[in-house]
């Protein structure tokens, strides 16, 4: 089969590999429908994770068709179209009884595309499928599906849930990329009074307007700080969302929380920031870090089915799946090319 | 009277001030029986609060009598003996609303020995006495509600409660002040399985074994992070209670808090920390900032009422009012001293 493999910082290739085994008795495996890029795979490319073993297939993200199942697996079977979840979980270990599937200690956690081979291929090899395949109901669209394995459950629980989105909150999200995109779509299913989407890219900026955004500001265009405050008052907002992984957006979200407000990180970092305490410790501020745990990817699902949001639009681009190459070209340079999601289809 | 009265950095003066009177229908009059100082009035002296009027009597905690009440005081009677709470509240702006009173925004919050003159002298006004003076029970020690002002209630919701302590968790607390004593005594209502007490100070390390520490650290001993994990286990503490306000114990506390844990940040913090959000984004973390809002100092009065720790340890001087400038002395050269808390007594 063909699948987009890892060889090390800058060299990724698009080659013949063999067709996945099951291995453990909970596995499966499941033949790709579709599959998409993450930001976390251009990282990868990038070299920001050398950890990860030559010749790793990528990705962590797609929907498809059960094409085997090992012995020890009880709901998901032959023949089942399903959403791959970019989580894999024990459901067993002291952390995932707890929900905090994203630190399964029995091998789970984000292993896809990372520690295990990934999506990115005609097949991929599921650990846990029990638990980490969740049947597609025939009404959910196969692409908005596709969105469901990371990039709306990681906005939704990193961003949304623990920021702790109320109706009538207001809300603040730094970064129009596709976490921060899904962060503004899964912000409405709370109703948010002020939902202010903050972006360096004018059309990012125009395509949050359509998916719900109250306001949008650029940076270019002034002090952030004084933007939100003249739209939501001198106290800043209930929530600020950090859906971009730097310093800058950091700083955007510490300045313009208010006092009991929350600061919800979601991107991946890679450096560490200045934490203003000596302003901040009197706040009453609650921030959080992490990584999905893909406990409310059924919710989201059964949300959206009837969310009067077209969450079609993030789907931008669309390759067949023999156009991988391409579509990461595309997708590295998402902002001129106006991508937002690819969708890559395996015919 | 006589009051304690700032001037400016390093100069604040015992001296003869008019005792207060009702300004606004919702004030007491209330006269002190005993007060105590904070750290926080060491620091006012030292200069780390500019923003002081020259002329502030200090001081926010202290129990005493009622000596008169504004015509619009309602629950609150003249010869009621109270605890002098350190936050004031309206209860009815939008902040109070929602019991946080640290950020009323008619005028409350932390403003006693601080924006309005305090409790380090004869008499003290106190404004919407209705809600921030509490009526002191005849079976609750008059020096252990001195406690109730302040101490208690800080460690509890900004350490203990914002650090989500829960049965069974285990707990380090980097800092064995008054704060971090407090907050050893307050996690022990919520049954931690360990609670390790972190100082520089042996004397303190031996209290807080007495006050119901399991482990104590000393980092002179060496490496915090491996001292923790050798009782703890590899992940780390459920939640790390930061009472000190310096960048070295953040560090302490981002360094040991486990995959889905909590570090509540207690101290009173002069400069930005690092916050390494390149190991952090990933593991799921609440981190909480905060002043306290004394919504939980009722509870605290009744849970220590049948408590079997001896909280009277933690009240380790006593002196005459007229000794505040020797009770500055001792306070201020605590760890030399073996001085926790310092109880002034109005003749």
């Amino acid at each position: 089969m063909k699948a987009m493999t890892y060889y090390g910082e800058g060299d990724i290739r698009f080659e013949e590999k063999p067709k996945p085994q099951i291995i453990d008795p909970t596995d499966a495996v499941v033949k790709i429908v579709k599959t998409t890029i993450c930001g976390t795979d251009l990282g990868i490319w990038k070299g920001k994770n050398p950890e990860i073993t030559p010749g790793r297939i990528l990705g962590h993200e797609g929907v498809g068709i059960v094409e085997e199942v090992g012995s020890g697996v009880k709901n998901i079977k032959k023949g089942d179209k399903v959403i791959i979840s970019c989580v894999s979980k024990c459901c067993t270990c002291d952390n995932c009884k707890v929900q905090l599937y994203s630190h399964c200690s029995n091998g789970g956690g984000w292993i896809l595309g990372y520690m295990i081979d990934g999506t990115q291929a005609e097949y991929v090899r599921t650990p846990f499928a029990d638990n980490s395949l969740i049947p597609l109901p025939s009404n959910v669209n196969e692409e908005i599906a596709l969105l469901l394995s990371d990039a709306l459950p990681t906005a939704h629980e990193i961003g949304v849930q623990y920021g702790d989105v109320k109706p009538g909150d207001t809300v603040f999200i730094a970064g129009a990329g596709p976490v921060g995109m899904s962060a503004l779509l899964t912000a409405q299913l709370y109703s948010p009074s002020a939902l202010i989407m903050c972006d360096m890219d004018e059309n990012r900026l125009k395509m949050a307007k359509e998916l719900g955004a109250t306001h949008t500001i650029n940076p270019a265009s002034g002090d952030v700080t004084k933007m939100v405050t003249d739209i939501v008052g001198k106290d800043g907002v209930d929530a600020a969302i950090e859906a971009v992984g730097i310093p800058a957006t950091w700083d955007m979200c510490q300045d313009i929380v208010k006092p009991g407000g929350h600061v919800a990180v979601v991107g991946v970092h890679g450096k560490p920031v200045d934490f203003k305490l000596e302003k901040l410790w009197i706040k009453n501020l609650t921030i959080t870090t992490g990584l999905v745990n893909t406990n409310t990817t059924e919710m989201l699902m059964k949300a959206i089915s009837t969310s009067s949001v077209d969450y079609t639009k993030m789907l931008t681009h669309h390759f067949k799946f023999n156009e991988l190459e391409q579509a990461y070209d595309v997708f590295k340079h998402a902002a001129e090319n106006g991508a937002m999601k690819v969708v890559l289809t395996v015919d």
